[in-house]
Formats: structure tokens, sequence, C-alpha cells
């Protein structure tokens, strides 16, 4: 099945827009995991069991795996095989990937194939040939850097003379999206940007980080985004006392402004 | 030892400003090394053990690695120890990683401490923020994607009314240089443009990717890039007849347009 299908299917089992990230901190892991043999995996096992039912996608962040070597990616696979099996619902790899051509290849590879994931970000940087392996792979999803959620996204994605870049990026890769499985990345804290971006996007799903932590508008980011998009919270839910509590009260709080 | 400090050395000793690219593809491997238990590593320890007197760092690109899961990721480890152990050169990650500020310490982490390479590859797209963590590593080098060698950097890289970005990307990194740990990524594919970023760039460290297979004018590249250019080979030298041979012919080849 499509990502797109995949993913609609998600949102309409469990009425939800919601997308969990699982960006595990094992120092922020409560004790009783610690002393397990993957605290890790058990801990996203967790938040799965508490929270499959009011999401429409997990979103497991590759830099927190990487960075326990190779415990970590060995974790991160047991925690997709996981996903896979019992949630139902897609696996957005977030990964930021983006290379020449032929190492995008490997990227892609490693991403859909290697990893088993259903959509991946990718940065935009490098330009078309740099996304395209991803796009090769028709049925997965390729949620592209759009404008980030960060401080730091005035430096390049914003500012300039003429049309800002975020929005350049947001026009190439609909021109880009010749198998429908494009979708673009666009921040929780800039909601008029939002705004525009949605505008040039159509069709194509937005993912939208940046609630929570970061000071992002949950209720503009509904508003503006329109019924393509996903909300993703992370460290609000995973380290929630109660992980189902918080993504169904998330969940509800979402649908309140879904038009 | 300073990152900067660390290539200065191996440029003198081995009278060089080649970068041998690690990017191993298990199906253009030589069938005796598909045999053996780990074809990766052992073929990098052959490439390695004939070239590493005639290169000043080598960059094995994280894709090549990631494709092949755990089983990748343990080669990428046992070469990385395998450099540091015996060839006394600077172990160059060529990860081109980013994200918002936790994310990207996430990955800074896994660059640094899990893998500990001495330098690594960024991509600026997220702004400062996301590169910050990198930096804050202040013995470790960090090299930003400015102008990259493919087709499609003249997608967002290039164009655009006023300055290109790539262009307010290198002045951007010169500010953030506080450290004296940056360097930029410059491909080969545009001469011209090179010599516009060495006259920004000033004592930051050049990585030049794009000879060779990609088609860089390598005679132009060493002329401009100036005296901070580091030239990358990877394919022509990897599957070589001789790796050893084709090194130090491309080494020479470099030295005789160094100024």
């Amino acid at each position: 099945m499509k990502f797109a299908a995949q993913l609609g299917r998600a949102v309409e089992k469990n009425n939800s827009l919601l997308c969990v990230g699982l960006d595990v901190d094992l120092s922020r892991l409560p004790r009783r995991f610690l002393a397990e043999s993957d605290p890790i995996f058990l801990f996203n096992k967790y938040v799965i069991d508490a929270t499959k039912d009011f999401v429409c996608a997990y979103k497991p962040n590759s830099a927190f795996y990487e960075m326990y070597g190779i415990y970590g990616l060995a974790s991160l696979i047991k925690t997709i095989d996981y996903l896979r099996e019992t949630a139902g619902v897609p696996v957005i790899l977030d990964a930021k990937r983006g290379d020449v051509g032929h190492s995008s290849e490997a990227y892609a590879k490693a991403a859909f194939e290697t990893l088993k994931a259903d959509a991946v970000t990718v940065n935009p940087y490098l330009g078309h040939d740099s996304v395209q392996p991803f796009l090769d792979y028709q049925e997965k999803g390729v949620f592209v850097l759009c404008l980030t959620s960060n401080a730091g996204n005035k430096d390049f994605q914003a500012p300039g003379c003429g049309e800002p870049l975020y929005l350049t990026v947001a026009r190439h890769v609909k021109e880009w999206n010749h198998w429908g499985n494009c979708g673009l990345v666009v921040g929780a804290t800039r909601p008029e940007e939002l705004k525009a971006v949605v505008k040039i996007a159509g069709e194509m799903p937005l993912l939208i980080p940046g609630i929570g932590a970061q000071g992002g508008d949950l209720k503009k980011s509904v508003k503006y985004g329109g019924r393509r998009a996903i909300i993703n919270a992370s460290r609000s839910v995973l380290y929630a006392k109660e992980p189902a509590a918080e993504a169904k009260k998330l969940r509800d709080e979402i649908n309140q402004w879904r038009s």
C-alpha cells in the first residue's frame, strides 16, 4: 500500500493526527527500565503499548539510536519491527538524510530496506538528485525539510531577497512529487509561514514538529495545517506520567481544531 | 591535538592533499574479499595498507555502511579503529548530519564519541543551532556543506537574487568558527565558484570532492583551493587495479599544482 493511503487509514482508524516521536534518551528513562538488558526497546514498547490507539504514526529519530552505536541500532531495528507487528500505523524514520546521488541511494536503501521504515525525513540542501533515490521507492513516503522548528531556521530558510528559501523548497518538492509520495516538514513555531506553505503544498502531507518543548502553537498549526497535517509530539508524551492519557489528551485537543 | 593541527601534520608527513573516500560497495569488491567473514573491513584494510603513505585523510561515507545495518556499522567501527591505530592521518566521517539542537547533540556524540571520528561533514540547512553541538567539540573538525559537487547544487545553493546561498553559508560558517574548527565542503565541479568561496573562507580548510567519477576539474580545484584545500577521491582509488599506485599518482598530480 502507498504511504499516503497507509497514513490515511491510520488517521481514520484512531481518529488522530498525532504522531509520537520515539526519541529516547537513556538519562531520562524511569529507573525500572535501566535494570533491563535492552532499556531503549523496552521503554519504546511501553510507550507504544500505551499510545497506539491514539496516534496516526510514530517517528523514531535516528540520532538518539546512533548515539548508542551498535546497541542503539539494534534497539531501533527491534522497535521498528515491533511497530510493524503491533501498532498498525506507519513508521516515519526521522533521519534528515541527503547526499550526492549514489550515496543517497545507499541511505534510501538503509531507511526503506534495511530498517523497513514506511517514510523518511530528508534534507533538501543538495537538490533534486539527492532526493530522487528516496522518491524512487514509490510505496514509501518522503518528508522534505521545508521550514524547521528551531531558532536557526532564520539563518538560511527564511530570509533572502525575493521568495524565502523554504517556499522555494516547497515549490520544488511539489514538482518532484511525481509518484505522490512527497511530504514537507514544517515547524509549529512559525504558524504564519505554515499558512504560506500549505497554499503551495496542496495535497502533500505535512509533518509538524515543534509543539511542546519547543513552544510551537498547536491550535494554529492544526487550523492552518489543514487536513493533510500530522502533529508530532515527543518528550511531552514519552516522559509523561501516563503516556496513554497524555497521547489521548493531545489527540482530542488536536481534533477539537480540525476542520 | 586540534583537528587543524592533526590535518596539517598529516599533509606534511605524506606531502599530500589527497583524501581517500572509503565508500565501499559490496557489489564492486573483487571476489576474493567476498569469501571472507567481514569483506567490507578487509577491503578497507587492503586499501588503507596500500595508500596510507600517500594521503592526508580518509573519509568513510556513513551511507555505505548504514545500508548493511548492524553488520555495516560494525565494519565502520572496525575501519575507524584500524585507521586510528595504523594510518596516522585523521578520519573525516562523511555523514552530512544536521538536526534541531538536542538531536544534533546526539548526532555529534555518535560521530565523535561513539565512532571516534576526528571530523565530520554537516548540512547547514537548519542553521547555526543545528551545527553548534558539533562545534562544541573543540578538538574535532566540522566541514559544513557549502557548494556540493552534484547536479542538484543548482536547485537551492547556487541561484537566487542577490548573493547565492552557498556564499551566504560560507560567510555564516566563518562567523561560527569561534574555536577554529570549521571547514567547508566545496565540490570540484564548479571551480569558478570555488574561487569565490576561498575568498571568504580564509584559513578554513576546504574538503573538495567531485574529481574522478563526477568529472570535477582537478587542476583548477588545487590551484584555486589554495593551501587549505584537501582533495577527495573515492572510487578511482578504491577500485583501481593498484590502489597504492593510483593514490601515489593522484598525490603527485595534485602536488604539481600546489602553490
